[in-house]
């Protein structure tokens, strides 16, 4: 009999979840606008129904081992969704408590980075490594930490943040409240902004002067063309990055950092500048130890596999 | 038959071993130099010796459980110290090795500050915290990390060195060759650095003008005598501090920070302010969760306290 997971992945916008078998392939994914139900009430009624009904069209029988949820501000230790900025449900949910109403398996939670992190030990590429840092850079940047072989939750369930330490005294204001986190400049959102300043500091032609409310996908097309605006702010952006890694490495001496998401994918553009940055930065003991590389977690489904992953670490630890 | 340990402290200057009672009462002490030694082998024969002795000496029956020993960059994993500034010793020496050839019990090593660490949970403030960072404020700045009851060592066994995150983009030449590490600034020598540009800086009247080469020690006494450029100097040193424990805790959410050491006894001229620096610069999710305590470690006794816990935490793990 299959055994399979249920990873869930809870969006701002949309809610996706997958039935995921041993081997990490997502044998059904189902989508939901998570906005647009009265209460969270009814939202766990509508994902409830949704996944007994996915689980019910597999042609095959099949064992649920248990459901894994990856959420912005996902308590492990509580099972709970805290103050999340981009969801409609304000305060605490008891989300996991909630769930498990309508489940009678395991159900774990934690944040989005997190569960990516987890991904990656479980089926990408850090199946042999204990001790790494997983890093989405996308609109903002999380981060997910492995040591010892499993994730760093810390006190609380909210160590991790990497995306919230302070990369500029004084510099950007960031969503969080905060000023000159390593987010304002490391991350899809950051680039554009270091774009927009960046042509009015130099008076250089660039193909992003023609563009109206460019995005960081534009200035990665002009940097490609070899637009020395655009390559300016890719470089900038990876000596900051570097800079933090390198910090990053200090506190928790990983093997491998792993970059996963839209901004990652300007691949070599920013892999090498970032390792660069980063060994200068590194104090003796640490050079030429840890590598930078990109995910191996399929960028479609790694949402899905992290949540999922979830459920077998917890299970099979 | 009481059990015992040896817990040893290998500094620059002076090599301290003591003997401890499970009760961690540090039965005996023995201090001798490390400097004078032909070469690293007459260096271990003095100190097997030296135990033999003290063990000897002891005027009751016992059992040996173990040796730990605390030296800058001592590593855990290999068993060695490996290329320390500070010590005679050059390239890297397979430390555990050597003295276990001349006593049939385990040996343990790792660098001063994670054994601070493994101190404060056996024997001091952290008994049943299983997520905290001890810092040590001396001339320099040494951390540990403790996180989910153990300590964190990274892929290498050099995790936990905050000391050398960036505090201050292109700020002070730090020894390690890189600019702008935090104890370049939170540290007794830091403290100086400080004094000096503020004196420069500041033309005010200040009882520091008074005493040539002054020490930490010597800024202290004038900030307790409301010297307002001595006050400054606490102030900006807690700021730059504050900021850096704030990122300490996005990446590792503690439940305690441990300070230790000669700047760590400046108490509520450095506890207070640079809580409240952290506190203004943590993510919502982490504010009013984190203290900021004295370490409750014997400073007398911490360096060897901390070897010994490092028996401890490894047999009764």
């Amino acid at each position: 009999m299959e055994q399979v997971t249920v990873g869930i992945d809870i969006g701002g916008t949309n809610t996706v979840f997958g039935i995921v078998n041993e081997n990490g392939n997502v044998l059904s994914e189902i989508k939901f606008s998570t906005k647009g139900h009265k209460n969270i009430h009814q939202y766990i009624e509508k994902l409830s129904l949704s996944i007994k009904d996915a689980l019910s069209e597999l042609n095959k029988n099949f064992k649920l081992k248990g459901i894994g949820i990856g959420a912005p501000n996902g308590n492990f230790y509580k099972g709970t969704i805290e103050y999340a900025a981009n969801l409609d449900w304000k305060g605490v949910i008891p989300f996991v408590k909630m769930l498990k109403e309508n489940f009678n398996v395991p159900v774990f939670i934690t944040n989005d980075a997190n569960a990516g992190a987890l991904g990656e030990k479980i089926y990408g590429g850090a199946k042999n490594i204990n001790d790494f840092i997983f890093i989405t850079l996308g609109t903002g940047l999380g981060s997910g930490i492995i040591s010892n072989g499993k994730l760093l939750l810390g006190h609380d369930g909210f160590a991790g943040e990497i995306g919230h330490t302070n990369a500029i005294p004084h510099g950007r204001l960031c969503g969080c409240g905060k000023k000159g986190c390593l987010e304002t400049y490391a991350s899809a959102s950051g680039l554009v902004k270091t774009a927009v300043e960046f042509l009015e500091k130099y008076e250089e032609d660039s193909l992003l002067r023609q563009i109206k409310d460019f995005s960081s996908k534009d200035i990665y097309k002009a940097a490609l063309k070899k637009d020395r605006v655009a390559l300016k702010v890719f470089d900038f952006t990876a000596k900051i990055l570097g800079i933090s890694l390198a910090d990053s490495v200090a506190y928790l001496s990983p093997e491998v950092i792993f970059l996963f998401g839209g901004l990652a994918n300007a691949g070599k553009l920013l892999l090498k500048p970032v390792k660069n940055y980063m060994e200068e930065n590194l104090l003796e003991v640490y050079k030429n130890k840890v590598q930078i590389k990109m995910s191996e977690l399929d960028g479609n489904n790694a949402a899905i596999l992290g949540a999922s992953a979830l459920v077998l670490q917890q299970i099979n630890k």
